[in-house]
């Protein structure tokens, strides 16, 4: 069966996915919708797809899923809207800034019995899901804890700062995820630190620019995260998991394998510096996990509860910022 | 301009370049021929091209290049009838397993003033590229000695083994041609030495699975090369190139980053098993480089001169070992 | 001038200081006591010193400094004693488990205007010690954020957990000093979580096995320690300081440099599985340090004040975990 | 038991002999000898020993061995001279730069059932060691194919490369003893190639500074030698075993363990700059084993013939680099 798509959003992002989905060999990109003709018009022209309305697509009969990688705000309207109208939706993260309108939308989304994916990417790269995979296998005993280190190679526009929702929720909210699919249990602690080091208007926008956060599960299991929104070296994405048999971990990709020797040292090219470049392939692989789940009537993962879990860890660590305390998740219940 | 293919031969390597012409924007895969129909159909069920006989596809307007994907022996007849009929010629390696054959042909290619390029696919890995690349821009200060190290997974069928020319024809070939693209030289001088280690049955078919090569140039400029034709560990593919100012290497690539550490020790994943798997990337890249270079009627690289010389460097390390001998190349001259 | 050294304490450790004081040109041990006449004689036998009771070696002219490796609750008494005769003292760490005993004991020492050196070895490891050194250079600009991993091969006996202080004040002390030494700047704020995963025994005795902490400076630096009592791989100690510029790190070290591959992939052997190995030359460097700074009468460091700083973070870290905050060094002014 | 010793010679690499024997608990430094008396009485003030003539420690009765590391011109007399005197002799490679002095020293040595052990400290470094236990144990199933690759950081002056006996007699000669200490088989071909791309001047004193050679024994077994007299990151000391089960590798040792991460990328330090520094503990092991070796009264290995051997095989490369041709050992039977 050939899953047919809309895309909503025709942006950078958008872009990515036309790509996943006109690749994939079970799917076909239909329509493609965006505020800004020329860049749906790109996306059509490229893939052979028409340019339509929201409107529309919501109306189409030829359309079985849809793409949202429109604004954040538009989020969780459009996840409604679609899941109403028996649309299978994958979105983009996160669902909403506000933990209350995530747990609203996913209200709706859970009485229309509709499939919500949300993009949390970073599970589907090879690497890190083989790290999962070991887990999985028994590798490493019992996961004990975990240290994920997730540096930008340098931050966003000061534009894009203000509309992120803060550090936690736009960049550490991966990190979040990804310590919770290999934690294997619900974080039941969260403790933050935040500093601004980077920017100082960064800063003056209220936001941070480097953070760590350390978690830990109702038995013990424990995770530190260690983020900055620049390092100069590279898109720095690492993780490490320790276990009572020992450990497992993920080194960073390099974009070529040589090293040049000389009185210098041993030196080998930085770090692909854009988070594009380094996830290439885990963006082909969770849509072909949505386009999969969808096909086999399965759930699809991450969920709509996995989206909201992540933005409450990011509230806990905004909140221990300020409180200067531990955080316990059961006060977001 | 989009550059029209006709596809000759559907095996292995032929889908390989099937799937790269088709992703080439500037390329469009008009036709594919091959002996076997299913083979042939698949491919042309896939790309949504036509399938024609070699002769139609000799005699067609809308064919401007060729992909020669078809068995050895038939690669100068093809490679002749082809730039005689005014087409673009990629073909595989080798040219012809006879030195005297592959003059002939080339001579009938210059004739045409035709375009042809050999699939060396090494020189476009990204890895070895930037090697060559870091060698280009002087960091390693003069080329002086070089190392390879290349060695298969396995064994090819005895079958394949019989057909191939030896091992220095059919396997070291790739490295004698990466030995002349880092060099930066004409080999002028050829030892090599020769084993049955990994199965007698090779030996028993005349041919060796083990060897190692020494190459001189006037200038004093060495490499070594070291083949095997099993290597439990996956596909080894390394390069080091040690020069007046420094080393410069490209490691194995890794299929997945992961390492694992446990009371045994630390472990990382075997490496590629498939050579298409490890090249994937390169295999994209030459025909792009193939596409280039007739578009902008540049000279297109590998030539069939670099086919002709690497094919001059293993009869030479053929004869080395018969006559145990160090090889003068002013012989095949 | 030749150092004549008085050894305390004849156990493990003392063994370990004896060789590098023996070793050392400038230095020659004379005398050493304990408890236990075998383990004195032992040393005395294989270095040619004499063996003495403290008392004896207090009173001694011929002894100018002495190592005191006695049990942890006699170090500050012995740090008086000696401090008051005119000696030099080196002091394994910790100076003591109570905060105020260790400030009344650098109080007598200040008094003295005595030299006192306190054992944070990994200082001198040469491979930490080349991170700072690179710090200082200004390799990675300004320092941001510090990641210490540090776990041993195996937990210690229940008795010596039990003596010990908890794991902050024994194990994670180390990870406080190197913190502050790569920091360049005194922690202001810390946050800890501890747990019992790798022996319930361990949580019995009112331990834990497992911790994180995060540190904080008042100019927003933090770092990040991981810790585990059971490293099922090895002793395993890196460090990771990220930079306005920049990332230095110190792997781990290896026995021995060899990989082995096999269809199992690529395997190195373990780490060291003993704290003695793997710092042998960290050992004799901080007593040679120790001998050129008293020699040369500058300050020695670590100092008491460093001895007593560590200690404080450690009573933050176990205070934060009772608390379930963020805990302020001032309340430790 | 404790063994005395003399020593022959008090330059550089006499000291590193003169450590090794004082540090070892079954050996005692009584005598050292040299023509120039500051050099030996350096070291007799050093260890606290007496300064003699080597005809007094040839003849005195308190002296049960010898180490020579006199220049090599004087080695077989004084191997023939001290064995004669029923000393058990050390020397430092090579025996003789001529095959056929080497040959009728070595009857002495079996004449007089003497022990001589010659300086291949290689054999001894913990990590090449490793790579041979790793053989021993089966690890990689048959040895096939070994790489060695061997350079130095720069050349020695050109007064040492005159008296050398030529860079295969001089420097491969480690080599040589390394590839037959790992392929478990004598060698029976050798090839060779030789260049001058380091410094002309070696080239006009009659050397060469830039060479390769293949190796084979009988039953197959292969190996390739890369070495170059400069290396402009350092002592490049490195071996590679393939076998029909895996491979096992030594990597570089680095004097740290440090990496630099910034906008250029990753680099380490370059590797070390002085084989004593690189082979520091080889050295004691190999006075280790020659005193187990004496004491015990079990074969000194490496011996007198492996000495010969090796020195058979740099006798062949340089034939072969003569005259053109692979050179089959039983011309130097």
């Amino acid at each position: 069966m050939t899953l047919r798509f809309g895309l909503l959003g025709a942006g950078r992002i958008g872009k990515v996915h036309a790509r996943a989905v006109s690749g994939h060999p079970d799917a076909k990109l239909v329509a493609v919708a965006d505020a800004l003709a020329p860049a749906a018009e790109a996306i059509a022209g490229q893939y052979g797809c028409e340019v339509r309305s929201i409107e529309t697509i919501l109306a189409a009969k030829d359309i079985d899923a849809v793409v949202i990688c429109t604004p954040t705000d538009t989020h969780a309207d459009l996840i409604e809207a679609f899941t109403n109208a028996g649309k299978a939706v994958f979105c983009e993260k996160p669902i909403d800034l506000s933990l209350d309108r995530v747990k609203a939308c996913l209200n709706v989304v859970r009485a229309n019995k509709g499939t919500l994916m949300v993009g949390f990417n970073r599970r589907f790269d090879p690497h890190f899901a083989a790290v999962r995979a070991e887990i999985d296998k028994g590798a490493i005993g019992k996961v004990e804890m975990i240290t994920i280190t997730s540096r930008d190679p340098g931050a966003p526009p000061l534009d894009y700062i203000r509309r992120s929702g803060g550090i936690f929720r736009d960049m550490t909210i991966h990190d979040f995820d990804m310590a919770r699919f290999l934690l294997g249990e619900e974080v039941s602690e969260v403790s933050a630190m935040a500093a601004v080091l980077v920017d100082k208007a960064i800063g003056e926008a209220g936001d941070s620019d480097s953070v760590q956060v350390m978690l830990k599960t109702a038995t013990g299991k424990m995770a530190v995260i260690s983020n900055s929104r620049r390092a100069t070296y590279g898109y720095d994405q690492r993780i490490e998991v320790h276990g009572s048999n020992g450990l497992v971990s993920a080194e960073n990709l390099r974009p070529v394998s040589i090293e040049i020797a000389s009185s210098l040292g041993y030196t080998r090219p930085p770090l692909h510096d854009f988070f594009m470049t380094r996830y290439t392939d885990a963006y082909a692989a969770e849509i072909a996990a949505f386009i999969k789940a969808v096909n086999t009537k399965t759930p699809a993962h991450p969920s709509g509860e996995d989206g909201l879990l992540a933005l409450a860890l990011a509230e806990a660590a905004l909140r221990s910022v300020k409180e200067g305390r531990t955080v316990k998740m059961t006060e977001f219940a």
